[in-house]
C-alpha cells in the first residue's frame, strides 16, 4: 500500500513550527510495511487544500492529513475533505458529549465554535480523542482510506497507533506483515556501537538491523516480515543473540517504548526499594522524567535541586570544607550529595549529579565534566563523565547516564 | 512572489529525520516577504520527483529542492531538475578544485563520484558552499527561479543565508517584506481567547491576527506587509492596543521565543530576588524548565521535589496533622509548602504545586485539581485551578500557570 501525508496549518509554512507529525507518521507506516511516497504541507487555505489532495487522490492508497480540526475559523480540513469527497458533514453525538462535560467540569461556558470539534464526515469510522476535544476519523472512498487526524502531536500520536493502526492492519489483505524488536541502549555511541557491529550491519538482508541514535541513546531495530510474531521472531531471535554477545552490558532494555527511568521504576518496584535525588546540573530533569510516571511515590520519595552551595550544604550536609575544596563539581561532591539526600529523603537509594551544562566553564572546569554519585547503606560510588554538546544535551546525557549507572547497580551489573 | 519547498530524500519519509530545512527556509521566506504556499518531500526516485516539479513548476514563482546533491547513486537531484527544464549538466571548476584539494590535504584518493559533487546546471549561479563539498545553484527558467540546496542544515542554513537571499532580494521588484509581532498569553483557553477577539478575527485582513495553541498557552501573531519596520509598526500597534485591551491581564510576553521562565527569570533578576519551587505533581518541571537557562543560580536558589509527605513534613516543614486532616493536595498544604520552601531555602519568593496529575483520582479529589502557593515575606497565596489534559498534560499545565501566577504577583498585577 501507498501512502502520504498532508500536514495542513500556515504556522509551518511560515516556520512556526516543525512538522514533527510527518515524522512520527512516518515511522509508524514503515513499521507496518507501508511505502510512505510523498509528504506535503499547505496552509489553512481551502484553494490550496484542494489541489493537493487531487494529486494525493490520485496516487496513494492511505492519505493521512494532520491539523485543522479544531474550532477556530482558520479549522478547514473536515470541510474542505469532506466537499472534495462529496460528502456531508454531520456531528458525532459522543464527541459533543465529551465536548459539554469538558465545560460543564470546568464550570465555564461552551463557546459555539467548539461545537465544530465534534464535526465527522458521514460514514466515517471515528476515532475518539483521549487527550483534547477534536476527534478524528477515517473515511473511505474510490478504495482509498482518508485518515484526519488532530495537530498537537500529544494528541495525534496516541490516537494514530490506538485507534488507527489497528484498523489499518484490518484492512490490509496480505497475510504477510512487518515484525520488528527493538533493543535499546545507553553508555555507548552510535558510532561505537556500528563498529562492534559493522560485519552484521554490513551484511544484513534478512532481518534489516537499523541503529537510530537518540540523545544519549542508541538503539536497534531488527525487522522482517512472517506471517505470524513466532515465525519472525525465529528469524530475529538469533540476531538478537550475536548482538547481545558483543554490546549486551549496554544494553538496557527491549521494545518500542521502554525508557531508562521505566527500568529503574520496574527494579526498584521488584526489590521494593526506595530512590532520592539530588540534582545540580540536571536541575530535576531526572525527578521530572520519573515523575511522569504515575504510581511511582511508593519508589520514588523525591529529590532536592541544589542548584546553590547554600542549598548543599544546608539541605544536603555537604561539608563546607569540601566544597571550598574541591568546588561543587567533584567527586568528593557527588559523593556527598548521594550520601545526603538518602539520608535526608530516608530512602534506599540516593543519586547525585553535579557538572558542567555549559555554555561556560565553571570553577575551572571543562563544560560537559559530571560525576554521578549513586549511594546505598553499604556502599557509595562516583562515576566521572565527559558528556558533549548543548547545554541541554550535556543536561539529557547526565540524567540518562545517571538512571543507566543507577540501573545496572541496582541489577548488580558491572 | 509565491514560492514552496521540496525536500528529496528518503530518510525524510521513512522518519529517520524531520524536516527542519523547511522550516528554516519557510522562516528566512516569511522575513524577506516571500509567501511559502508548499512544502513537499519526496524519496530519491527520479519519477516521483519529475512529478512534484510538475506541479511546482504550474503554481510557484520560486522552487527551492533540499538534499540529493551528493555523491552516491541516490543522490539525483540535479540530473533530474536539468532533464526536467531540458538543461545540460556541467562541471563547476572551481567546485571542482575546491574538492580536489580537500583530498590532496587529507592526503586519502579522492573516489571518482565525488566529481558529481561540483556538477551544475549549465547557466546557473553557482552558490559556493562553505562548510562542505556540494555545490548549491540558481537556475532560472520560464521566469521561475529553482534553487538547489545541500541537505545538510550547517551546509544549507549558511549557503542560503549568505548567497541565495541577497540574490533573491536583488531580483525582488517589490520594496515591500513581511513584519509580524508575537503576544504571548497564559492563563486563558485558544476558544476563550477567540471568543474574545471573536470581531477582531472575523474583520481582519490588514494586519492579519492568526491564533495559535500550545500546551498551556497561546499565541497570537499579527503581520503585515510594509516598505520598512517602522511602517509595519504604526499598522500592528493599533491592533496590538486593541488585544491588550481586552485580554491584557493574560499576555506575559511579547516576541518569537520568549518564555514564561524566561519572564520569570528577567523580572527576579531586574528586582535582584531570589527564588525556590516546592514541586509535588509537577515534579520537577519547573526546576528543569527554569534550570535549562545558563547563569540562573543567582535568582534560582534551587527545590524540593516533595513527591512524598514524608518529605514534606522533614524538608518543608508541613504540619502532618495538616496532611492527615486536608490531605497533601489542599489549599492549606499548598500554602504550608510555599512558605517552607522559601525559609528552607532562604529564597525571597516560594512556589509551590501540589494537585493531581492522574490517571487517579488521590484522597478523593479530581484528576486536574491543582493547588499553586506563592509567598513571599509579607504575604503567602493559594491559586486553586482545574486542569485538563494527561498527566503530562497537567503537570505541564500546572508548571506554566504556577510560573504564570508567580510572574503576575512579582509585577503586582492583579
Amino acid at each position: 500500500m501507498k501512502s502520504e501525508i498532508i500536514a495542513v496549518g500556515t504556522e509551518l509554512l511560515l516556520g512556526q513550527i516543525v512538522n514533527t507529525n510527518a515524522q512520527f507518521l512516518s515511522q509508524k507506516l514503515s513499521q507496518q510495511g507501508i511505502d510512505v511516497y510523498f509528504h506535503s504541507v499547505v496552509g489553512d487555505n481551502r484553494e490550496r487544500l484542494l489541489f493537493v489532495l487531487e494529486q494525493a487522490s490520485k496516487r496513494s492508497d492511505i492519505i493521512i492529513l494532520t491539523g485543522g480540526l479544531g474550532p477556530t475559523q482558520d479549522d478547514i480540513t473536515k470541510e474542505t475533505v469532506a466537499h472534495f469527497l462529496k460528502a456531508k458533514s454531520i456531528i458525532d453525538q459522543q464527541g459533543l458529549q465529551k465536548i459539554e462535560s469538558f465545560f460543564q467540569r470546568r464550570q465555564i461556558p461552551m463557546s459555539p465554535n467548539n461545537i465544530k470539534q465534534a464535526e465527522v464526515i458521514e460514514g466515517s469510522l471515528v476515532l475518539p480523542n483521549d487527550h483534547g476535544l477534536a476527534v478524528g476519523m477515517i473515511y473511505k472512498a474510490n478504495g482509498q482510506m482518508y485518515i484526519l487526524l488532530p495537530g498537537p502531536p500529544f494528541e495525534l500520536n496516541p490516537m494514530f497507533e490506538n485507534y488507527a493502526i489497528p484498523y489499518i492492519q484490518e484492512q490490509q489483505n496480505s497475510p504477510v506483515k512487518l515484525f520488528s524488536h527493538v533493543l535499546r541502549f545507553c553508555g555507548i555511541g552510535e558510532s561505537a556501537l556500528v563498529t562492534e557491529l559493522e560485519d552484521l550491519l554490513t551484511n544484513q538482508s534478512d532481518p534489516t538491523i537499523a541503529p537510530y541514535a537518540k540523545p544519549a541513546e542508541v538503539t536497534l531495530r531488527i525487522s522482517t516480515k512472517a506471517i505470524s510474531e513466532e515465525a519472525a521472531m525465529s528469524k530475529i531471535d538469533p540476531v538478537i543473540a550475536q548482538i547481545k554477545s558483543r554490546v549486551g552490558e549496554h544494553l538496557y532494555g527491549e521494545g518500542d517504548h521502554i525508557t531508562l527511568e521505566e527500568v529503574v521504576l520496574h527494579t526498584l518496584m521488584r526489590l521494593d526499594m526506595t530512590l532520592a535525588c539530588a540534582e545540580s546540573c540536571t536541575g530535576g530533569l531526572i525527578s521530572k522524567k520519573i515523575t511522569e510516571h504515575p504510581g511511582v511515590s511508593r519508589f520514588y520519595k523525591g529529590g532536592v535541586i541544589c542548584y546553590t552551595n547554600d542549598v548543599k550544604e544546608k539541605i544536603l550536609n555537604v561539608d563546607s570544607k569540601l566544597l571550598q575544596q574541591h568546588g561543587a563539581v567533584s567527586a568528593e561532591v557527588a559523593e556527598q550529595l548521594a550520601i545526603g539526600v538518602r539520608l535526608a529523603l530516608d530512602s534506599d537509594w540516593g543519586i547525585s549529579v553535579t557538572g558542567v551544562a555549559g555554555p561556560e566553564s565553571v570553577e575551572g572546569k571543562p563544560v560537559g565534566l559530571v560525576y554521578i554519585g549513586i549511594s546505598n547503606a553499604t556502599n557509595t560510588e562516583v562515576i566521572p563523565l565527559q558528556l558533549a554538546g548543548t547545554r541541554k544535551g550535556i543536561q539529557t546525557s547526565a540524567a540518562k547516564n545517571a538512571l543507566f549507572q543507577l540501573w545496572r547497580r541496582i541489577n548488580h551489573i558491572q
